[in-house]
């Protein structure tokens, strides 16, 4: 089958096919249980980021859920990097995507029946970037909301896969927008010390240092990493532990990282509004500009442009 | 397109559709995060069990992750009598079958774009039940194993809703299959007490008296309920509550419940032998005969036969 | 000093005195560590309520954090009605007082100088209700928040002792209005069941039944203990024990009981909708009727005639 | 109102008045409820400490709590200032002060009636320091002990915010002088590791080691922060981390530190004597040393003269 | 070798030998992990008191360790009753027995050396009850003290086994005892409640109810459960469930009960006096009674004796 | 008594007596209650190792504990040194010894009766290493498997001291032994961190960086400081932290240490394979021949002469 012009493709167990024929069987183990991994990068002007450091994180996911992905890490780069570049015509120059590969167990057989499937579901797939929905987080700044609902611990799953498994961050979501539905919500782990929101991570800068969750109860996002790396690049201190509620609310700044946000400043977090007024805060445009640099592309102009 | 005479089909959306057909978009929240939540009853000599306790239990999930299949409680019971009967003529006199409801939230349509659909995903579907698999359990007895793994705390999910998310108890299960394949995995709660196993629930007998974990823990099984209902029936005392180590290691007997499995007994627990060596026995074998007789089949036998 | 006929005076230390000169050291335990511990009953048309039960609960308060009044139960029974008489003159025929009693462990004083005061400081008072405040809940219903706060542990301060330490709740509170400042929060234990809000308990309906959390991690309300009083009469089942959100979630109602409040419904919890929408539904209203008649008094109408 | 020549006077919101005229309303929210933050620093030789970094930690607990006390830092400072100059003429030559500041959120009004005070409540005021209720100890050294009552989770109520809500530790210091009366309780943190006393701060010493809890579960005290300077200047290896029992019962020396106490050795904890027989030990002792050296004021020496 | 006349003997792996030749070797699990369990009942008036019941409850130990003691209930009772025989003549007839039995794993051979000892080593011994030392506490109530050290959780090792592993609980007695050589020690649970002391429950009395931790966190003692028949025998409503501090310190009556102690009454918990101040109270007066009455023999004289 | 020359003899109270000699008598509280501490080293080509840190952290155990060996450090080492002398001539040159010194708090001695034994019960022992039963190991790798029983907690009984309690480990061992006899538990942490085995630590290797638990839930074993400061000696960067499944499920490598394996791969985890497939991997293989080379003796061939 051939994919028509206008419509992107994807990558599904050996062929890439258009989107709407890319669908999985009610009986996949991604869809019945969520048994499955995956894993998120974006382009910058078109260009794919650290995607090594991705798929270098999904194989570790998938060797955490004990998933043989039936491909070395080399061919889903591969395959990745086809996918995008069949779809990239359907780009417009000022938007971007994220490039995606997901790995399920595969289909539960019935038992004594022919099987619709052996082996793993591999999906890779383009999606346009929400920069719209987004542009104006980068104005005014994130209302974080923290929920009752506390992240999934370490000792049931671990945050630090990337998984199909996401109704606790789902649950605790809906908590925070349910009073603001503008608001992002970020949840605490099972000590009452800040995690994450849904694929994001949480900074505070108080005094010029940076702070951030260690990896112990969060994906070690790969946006968070390149924040980290700027800040040792630009001489700022960064320190990785525990933050807790007092940490944030006598916070100066405070920012989200993401593979779609990068760095998004934050304006307020339970309605307390941060020390630094400025949206962003000083350290977070220090810490924003040079990423932009980094990335050599200016998502931030690319964001405004769409408010 | 219509079903083949040999195919089974399944309801998707308001259709009903060979299941080959059956599939869900990759974009689909069910799959993509298991933002989804089923349930599944059975059938005994072809007819189904409790339909009705199923659904309402389904609903309860829907309400907590606020998802609204748009379809009541009675459509959904009419589409699944539709869909099983739809199938029936499948089934060998001796088999039987699960018959599921899953809904998950929908398609995360690319914004801009024109939908891939909107409103929630619909399933409903039959499987054989795997009875040849299980058989030898009915003889031997399983052999439960409790993992490292806890089970997924109220406070973060509730194991009370039965949904798609269910990378926790198949970690566990690893965990215990790693060493010894036939074994049962059951995951203790946070505090340290028995919870539940994948879509089963355990129970214990000492000193004639059946214990099984409250509900606050453990998904309230209607097969748990049904074993509760059969030893109220026979004047056997049953209580509810928190069930640790020692209360599983000095126990006299232990069994299984679960839609598929009725009641099965147990035979160790972390090798531990149970004190009474028959298999099933006295107080099991007694529930296990007052089930048989109040679902007017007996599946027992249809287990034995596969062995 | 006399008090002056418009100006309401209270007891302080001995004296019954105008509010304006009932005033604490800067020095009072009270003041600097929150050291004291109060109780609090109402008037229902310009008769008290209870006083005796509130007596009992307040000299469990002063046992629990070994402050020794310097009065008999009988004592403080008598000059609170003292106290209520002297002030009642000022009350309108369609208001009702709170009525207070305070104990601190006194006066810090400086060693080696005359002593401010020796022994504790006792304060009993009267409040008008705040009713127009707040009955508009009685038309709506109360919207309840869950914030992240966890309620103070049992074995850090006990709950069940009703003391000047209330920045706990505080804090919580300010977590739900910031979002929503006509929000009722309600807090969650250390284990992540419902605990209480300030000054109030909360009960769920489902099936007929009525659920509230067990005195464990709550205050003992005395409005607590009369709705469940008022349950046992009408002969409706009511559970002491763990509410989780799964339980709030899947409720049909829910409502507060508080010493102002008496029966307050409850429209949503974390913005999910109760699945009765009457408000109040038919079991609160039951419970409603019967308190209403049991303090014979119509505290509905009170609050609906300032809405 | 003036202040007569043998009164200390105090600062309350807006005026300096005698001490004795210094009283807030039984209606205020400190008194209430504990709703106020406050914090002390103390005069060496008449001259006032690190009143700058007091002030600071001043702030961040008022912005924890959400209280605005209408008021800069610098205005705090210059009050805090004019009211220790006002009381010095009353201090002996060998004596010295507490200087506190302390702010609630105001009074509770009575809706429908005139407003008794709007806005929060400021108290600055001078305590004599306890010097010769202490003296013993710098001879004898402090008997810590461990009650069984945890320290407040930062969950609930953070440690970290210097508030009016010290009941927690009140209880758990009643628990430790109940068997004896001249110990000196720190309470453990909810892991079950040190955490602190009463306005106090702990470290050990091993093997010329210094050891104190870190931020996370303690007020930072401006004297812990001084002691940790001094080891800092000494050369002295200083950690932040966990401290339990076990590192308590095996440690070499132990000492305390607070505003007033400055630095406290510690005989034993627990009952459990220290390796270390001298009072102080060596490492305890060159702290000491560096202390005085440091706020040049010979305070050991103030204290065992009182002895 | 035969036992002196003066001599208790007692039962060692299948010998009955005089007390100084009960010896284990140092490669004794026993000796080396506390890797053993025991049982313990005593003599009233030189009667055996519930030796079924104790043996019962050593073979659910026994279990829980998974150690084969080579012999069956039957004939540990038969040689218990042996051993007790055997050394009767040397008891005074004031005096009685404790009359315990002990099971370790045996031995840790050296591997490729002539094993020392193959199986279980089994004593059974007799010991006077140190009726003098305790005879006071029958006069003027126990202290009990509560220590920080909490009781080690079921998820580790249950209390529910009666086994050679007691340091947990001598630690958390040694702090009681640092500070008040005469105080009892009851340690808390891992929640914060009241759990147990060294083989000894403690009950509280409150409005004429009495309560006891539950079996959940506790040995559950022969004489506790005596205690419980009792209260059911006399109609004294009895309740099993969490008692912490609160419950505590607003009792007005609490007592310990063991196999030495039968019931001792409590005068104070963590220095605070019962509200009862009769030593024993009514209610707790009134359940010793009854236990002498059910014994037929006034051990509560028996000590009283010794004073 | 004398020794025989072919039997090994050991340290009792102050004699030396044959190994068959050295019992303690059943009332010794090291027997009762494994109310005892020990330490122990290995001889490498018959020289012993370490002696003076064994025994220094002997003596904090002690501390820990409260127990007074009656005997200073340096004779502690003294009569070490002898025993060892004294079996020497027993032990084959391939062979080495363990070198033990355990000591309990001696006897419970009847009250009124002529004492059995004042003072602590001091031995002092030699046990030919197993070097047999466990030379597989080093050529197939350690399969460890993670028990669902948590190691005891810091505030319940320090890990850190090393004593005759050992229950908890030996009941989470026989869970994994259950299943794999082969097998070697490690526990986890009351957090779900990996902890520790019986009397061994856990490492592991990812991306060239060798991680451990820090010694907050552990003992801090001396081969565990051993492999550290190799580890460091080499340049490979070493990090002390919690260590939870996913860690261990990605890692490269692990291996085990302790007294007598010294550093033993793991081959794998929960049945989870590493990655590096190499038995030893390449940086367990460089730190094994650091440590040959830094106790001058290859342990490795001596262990494998024995497969």
């Amino acid at each position: 089958m051939t994919a028509l012009a206008n419509q992107r493709v994807a990558y599904l167990n050996g062929q890439i096919l258009p989107e709407s024929e890319v669908r999985v069987s009610f009986r996949d183990r991604g869809y019945k249980y969520g048994d499955a991994v995956f894993d998120m990068t974006r382009t910058f002007g078109h260009k794919v980021f650290k995607l090594q450091e991705h798929i270098d994180r999904f194989y570790r996911s998938l060797r955490y859920v004990r998933i043989d992905p039936g491909m070395s890490p080399k061919e889903m780069i591969q395959k990745s990097e086809e996918v995008l570049e069949r779809n990239m015509h359907l780009l417009d120059k000022h938007d971007d995507y994220w490039l995606g590969q997901r790995v399920s167990r595969g289909v539960d057989n019935v038992m004594g029946e022919q099987p619709i499937q052996t082996g793993p579901t591999v999906v890779i797939e383009c999606t346009p970037l929400p920069l719209k929905a987004r542009a104006n987080f980068y104005r005014a700044g994130l209302d974080v909301v923290v929920p009752s609902t506390r992240r999934v611990a370490p000792s049931m799953l671990s945050p630090r896969a990337k998984t199909h498994n996401y109704l606790n961050m789902i649950i605790g979501e809906q908590e925070a927008k349910a009073t603001n539905p503008n608001s992002w919500a970020v949840l605490l782990d099972e000590n009452g010390n800040l995690a994450e929101g849904i694929g994001s991570n949480i900074f505070i800068v108080r005094d010029g240092v940076v702070f951030t969750p260690s990896e112990r109860y969060v994906l070690p996002g790969v946006s968070r990493q390149t924040a980290m790396d700027m800040a040792k690049d630009l001489g700022i201190k960064l320190v990785e532990g525990d933050i807790d509620l007092f940490d944030a609310y006598v916070a100066d700044e405070a920012f989200i990282t993401s593979t779609s946000f990068c760095i998004c400043p934050v304006r307020s977090i339970n309605g307390n509004p941060m020390a630094e007024h400025a949206i962003p805060g000083p350290v977070t445009k220090k810490l924003m500009d040079a990423y932009v640099k980094f990335v050599n592309y200016d998502w931030v102009q690319q964001y405004l442009r769409h408010a």
